[in-house]
């Protein structure tokens, strides 16, 4: 049976998708590590759902680079999945065309844009540039969007960022992609991203205000392209 | 007997330590990452040194956090040490009175300095702020200096990292300590960070040419100090 492995950052983009595969809780993936698994068969695929889980300090989601890097190696280590699909939010921008709600497919790769490390072969590094599956055929079938997909640590963006991104026509941003890719790339399994939008990078309102307005509405699509997505591959 | 895990980013780095110790190259720490253990018995402490390996791509040590991340991870997976001490080099500042080769102490804490979300509780979680063992008595027997080291993805810094590193009074600029440190205190592994600094921040001279002219001369004052630090913790 085909097994596939969701990595997810925040528990309110994946709670859509447990409710609606009825994946049942498993605790955690690898304690004393907070990672949290769901799992269910589903049209004869085993899905494997894992949240970051929650910082006992702050009592936040483990969003950003580290955490999905950690959760990234511990559901190959653990699960053996055939495919990883890194499924979450993220900022598009008008100039792309992007609107809110708007999901997009990674194609054909995932980068960093904030590993600045001007050092003959750091600095390709420092990008990344992981490839991704071919998911031409799939968004042409799911009518999504393709881009290359860029991961940051921070949720606001700075010029820097910008201009790293528009080196490699990166055109959606988020925190967590790249990383996920990285680790899956070294045990060799095949990789995509799927986003959505929550927030327009090249608006005058912050973010965190549209990222907050949006998050919910962003997650539901999410579930429901996901759940498409998880048909055909 | 007490095991001592140092974990570092490069190889230029830890070969003057290993070369010191003479410790015995003992391969992959786990394949298929690049993980490379060197492994010793000094003064009855089992001492096991663990640097991130070469990216097979581009051929670069895995420098930066997800490489720490990963680094730490598996050393405490792998080895159960007693302790975790990060040992590399850095930036530091005029204003906070440093000169290339000075070597500091991690106190009282690390955080990171290029993670922002302003959402709250995410905001804290963002910096970090990971509490290490208290070494004002190893800096004091060993000369050395104290202070908050902060850990960033890329070798350059930016107006906002410093305004950041400002708010918490960050005067030692890397890019691997605060990522260990956050898998150690999950795992409740003791942590500190000791840090060689390579280039000065806050002059004219951009940072990859000052890091590159004094990459040696600070790994191998660092080697000292590290040997030295052994002999006490």
């Amino acid at each position: 049976m085909t097994s596939i492995a969701l990595i997810m950052a925040m528990d309110e983009e994946a709670s859509p998708i447990v409710k609606a595969l009825s994946l049942e809780p498993k605790g955690y993936l690898c304690p004393p590590l907070p990672m949290c698994l769901y799992q269910g068969e589903w049209h004869g695929k085993q899905i494997s759902l894992v949240v970051s889980g929650k910082c006992k300090r702050y009592g936040v989601d483990h969003i950003g680079p580290q955490g999905a890097t950690v959760s990234a190696l511990k559901t190959i280590e653990v699960l053996s999945p055939s495919i990883i699909i890194n499924a979450g939010t993220a900022g598009g921008f008008v100039k792309a065309g992007a609107a809110i709600g708007d999901v997009y497919l990674s194609f054909p790769y995932v980068c960093f844009h904030d590993r600045r490390v001007a050092l003959p072969g750091f600095d390709r590094y420092g990008v990344g540039e992981y490839t991704c599956m071919d998911t031409r055929e799939l968004a042409s079938k799911l009518n999504l969007k393709l881009g290359v997909i860029t991961t940051g640590s921070s949720l606001d963006i700075t010029d820097s960022d910008i201009s790293i991104m528009n080196s490699y026509n990166g055109i959606v941003k988020e925190m967590e992609a790249a990383a996920i890719a990285w680790v899956a790339e070294m045990y060799q399994v095949p990789f995509m991203a799927i986003k959505s939008i929550t927030d327009l990078v090249d608006t005058e309102t912050p973010t965190e205000e549209e990222f907050l307005k949006n998050l919910s509405l962003a997650s539901e699509k999410l579930s429901k392209e996901v759940i498409k997505l998880l048909g055909e591959v």
